[in-house]
C-alpha cells in the first residue's frame, strides 16, 4: 500500500446558522482545504462526501455529495456520498486514504459536512435517532431530546457501576472541553464551565444532564489526500503522514460483550501505524457525551480499565498534559454537526502535528489519534474509526 | 494496483414486494454471493452498502447498510452506506474494488438493494425526484410520476432533433429488452410487448410512454470481490476478472456541452482496460427510460453520433447480435430498484462470462461491460460508472 499524506486541511466555524447552507459550508470547506493544499479542484481525482441529514432536513436523498459541491468546481471528478452516522466524516477520510492508496487517484478530497439547525426541530432529532435499527426502536421518543442520548446515558450507567465512575467526574470531561474549546475559535461554544454549572444544567436522560451532551450545530471540514508524487508536485512544505486509517463496524452481539469495537480498531490501527497508546501525543475523540471520553480512554489503552478517572484527574488529558485529549474542545464544546464531525477531528490534528493550533497547541506533538464513533447496533458502536497522523 | 476478481454474485427477484423488508432483500442478496463464493461472512474485509430511499421511505438516515445487513454475520468488518442516486450500487462495487486493489481488503462485497414500494406512493416519487437539486427545482411534480422523468424527456426531445431518432425506435428498445427480460426468471416483467402497445401506452412526459419507463420495484444484488490469494483459498474455479472500474461525476456545465459524463468514463476505461468498443462482447446499460440505451451507443462507442438507431435495427445488440445489450432486460423490463440495478448488472455479466444465462446466454462472451448512471447535475449524469469485467 502506498504512503499518503494530508496536503490541506480546513474546517469552518460550527455553529447554529439558520441561514447558511449546506452548499455554502462545503463550499467553504472545499475551498479551504484546496488552498491549504496548494491544488486545484481539477486535481482532484476522487471525492468523498460525508453526511447524514441532508434527505431528512432537505429532501436530498440522492447525489448530497454533487448538490453541496456543486460551485467548488470539483464535478467531474467522482464524487460519492457516505454515511455512517456521526463517523460519516472519517468514514470519507478513510474512502478517500484508501482511493489515494489503491492509485485510483493521486490527490483524494475528504469532505464531512451538516446543516443541522432546522426550522423544524422534530426533524433534527430524527436524524440523531436514526442511528439505531429505527424499525426495531422507533425514530423517535416524543421531542424533549434525541433518543439517541438514551443509549449514551444506558452506556453511562453501567459505566459507573463497573468503574465506581460519578456524575462530577463526567461534569469535569465537560468542564475539560469547555476549557480547550475556549481556545479554539472555530468552537461552537467558548466559555468555560464549572462542574457546577454541568451539573445543575438540565436532565437530559440520567445522568446525563445537558452540558455533558454535545450541542446541535452547523458546519464543515475538509482535508486533501495526496500520494508521494502529488505531495511534491503540490510543493507541499508541511505534510502529515496517515500511519493508520482503520474502520470498523460493531462486533458485540449484546451489551454484554467485553470487546468493543473502538478498541478492536484501535489494536489494529497501532498495529498497522508500529506504535502502542504510550506513543501518542494528542487525542481527539468522539465525546457526543461526556461519559464517552472516559470509556474511550480504556478503549484505546491510554488507561486501563477502572483507570479511566484517575488519568483524568492526573492531568494527562489535559492541555499541559502527557496525552491532551480533545483540544479542539471535542463534541461537546466545538459541537458536532453530525456528518463534519469526524474531518474536524482531523483538522485539528493536522494542524496540531503542524504547529498552528495557538493558545491549544500541544507542544511538540510527534503522532496523533483520532476515535470517531457512529450509531448503535447490537450493543456496539455501529461505525468506528481510528485514523493516526505522524509528523 | 493489484488484480482484483469477482468470486461471486447473486441477485434476488425484482418486484414489487410491498411485505419483504429491505433487511430480508439485502440477507438474501449477500447471503447468495458469499455462498456463491463459497466465503463466509467473518472472511470480508470491507462492505460497502448502495441504497438511496433507506431514509425517505424507513426513516433509516444513517446506518442502514449495518441496519439492513444486521442478520449476515457481516457486522465487524467496516460497512459503508454510499449513494451516488440510480449508479449506488456500482458505486459500492467500484469502492469494494479499490478496497481489493489497495490491499485494505482481500475479499470485499458490495451490495444493492433497494425497496421502493411503500404503501405512500408519493414518497417514493420523492426518492426519484431527488436525484436532482431539490432546492433548486423541487421535489415532487404533483404526483403522477417522477418529476425525473421530465430530465429523461427532454433529453430524448434532444436526441431525436439531432439524430432523427422516432418514438418507434425508443418504442423498439422497450420490445428487445422484454424480449429478453422474458428469458430471465429474475425480471420484474417477463411478457413481451409489441412496438404499438409501447407506443399505446399511457403518455408519462412527451415523448415517453409508459412502458418506455423503468418501473419502481424492491430488490438487492452483491457481489464479492477478491484478491488473486483470495481467489485461490477460497478455491473459486470460475472467476471473472475487474479489467476496468471507472466513477466520474458529471462536468458538462450546460446542456449544450458535447461531451458526457459517461463518453469520458468510457474512454478512461477501455484505456485501464487495453481495449476498445470494438472488442466487448456483451453489455449492460442503464436505460431508466427508453431512448437512453439510443445514447448510451453513442456515449459507449457502440455507434458513430447519429448511428445509434441504424446499430439497433441491425439487430447488432439483440440477442444473437455483435454485441447483445440488457440481455437481463435491462432497467426497463428486469426492473430498477435504484440502489440495486448496478449491482444487478454486474451479476448479469459476472453470469453471462461464467455461462450461467440459459435462454438469454451469449454465447461464447469474453469482455462485458456496464454503464449505469445517476442523478443529474448541471446538464450531464451525476454519476456515472463503467465497468469492464473480462475471462
Amino acid at each position: 500500500m502506498r504512503e499518503v499524506f494530508v496536503a490541506g486541511a480546513f474546517v469552518t466555524p460550527f455553529g447554529k446558522f439558520m441561514d447558511t447552507s449546506l452548499r455554502e459550508l462545503a463550499r467553504q470547506a472545499t475551498d479551504g482545504a484546496l488552498a491549504d493544499a496548494g491544488a486545484g479542484p481539477e486535481e482532484v481525482g476522487a471525492v468523498f462526501f460525508g453526511n447524514t441529514a441532508a434527505g431528512a432536513l432537505n429532501e436530498q436523498h440522492a447525489i448530497r455529495g454533487q448538490v453541496a459541491l456543486q460551485d467548488t468546481g470539483l464535478l467531474g471528478a467522482p464524487i460519492t456520498s457516505v454515511e455512517n452516522a456521526c463517523a460519516s466524516g472519517s468514514t470519507a477520510f478513510n474512502l478517500a486514504h484508501a482511493a489515494v492508496a489503491a492509485g485510483t487517484a493521486e490527490i483524494a478530497l475528504a469532505v464531512g459536512a451538516e446543516k443541522l439547525t432546522h426550522a423544524d426541530k422534530a426533524k433534527t432529532f430524527a436524524v440523531f435517532s436514526s442511528g439505531w435499527d429505527v424499525e426495531r426502536f422507533g425514530s423517535e421518543n416524543g421531542g424533549t431530546h434525541s433518543a439517541f442520548m438514551d443509549v449514551y446515558a444506558g452506556i453511562a450507567r453501567r459505566f459507573m457501576e463497573r468503574t465506581g465512575a460519578t456524575a462530577e467526574d463526567f461534569a469535569e470531561i465537560s468542564v475539560k472541553s469547555h476549557r480547550n474549546g475556549a481556545l479554539n475559535p472555530n468552537a461552537q461554544y467558548r466559555d468555560p464551565l464549572t462542574v457546577e454549572q454541568v451539573l445543575e444544567s438540565r436532565t437530559v436522560s440520567d445522568p446525563l444532564t445537558l452540558l455533558m451532551c454535545s450541542p446541535i450545530g452547523d458546519g464543515a471540514a475538509a482535508l486533501v489526500l495526496a500520494s508521494e508524487e502529488a505531495l511534491e508536485r503540490l510543493g507541499t512544505a508541511d505534510p502529515v503522514k496517515v500511519l493508520a486509517a482503520i474502520l470498523r463496524s460493531g462486533t458485540k452481539l449484546e451489551p454484554d460483550d467485553e470487546v468493543t469495537a473502538p478498541a478492536l480498531a484501535a489494536r489494529d490501527a497501532y498495529d498497522r501505524a508500529g506504535i502502542g497508546p504510550e506513543d501518542v501525543d494528542v487525542v481527539e475523540m468522539h465525546d457526543a457525551a461526556a461519559p464517552a471520553e472516559l470509556i474511550v480512554y480504556e478503549e484505546l489503552g491510554l488507561a486501563e480499565p477502572g483507570g479511566s478517572v484517575e488519568l483524568l484527574r492526573s492531568g494527562a488529558t489535559s492541555l499541559g498534559g502527557r496525552v491532551p485529549v480533545n483540544p479542539s474542545g471535542g463534541l461537546l464544546s466545538r459541537g458536532h454537526p453530525v456528518g463534519a464531525t469526524g474531518c474536524a477531528q482531523l483538522v485539528e490534528l493536522t494542524d496540531q502535528l503542524r504547529g498552528r493550533c495557538g493558545g491549544r497547541q500541544v507542544e511538540g506533538a510527534k503522532v496523533a489519534l483520532a476515535e470517531n464513533g457512529g450509531g448503535w447496533i447490537g450493543g456496539d458502536v455501529a461505525a468506528v474509526t481510528i485514523t493516526i497522523l505522524g509528523r
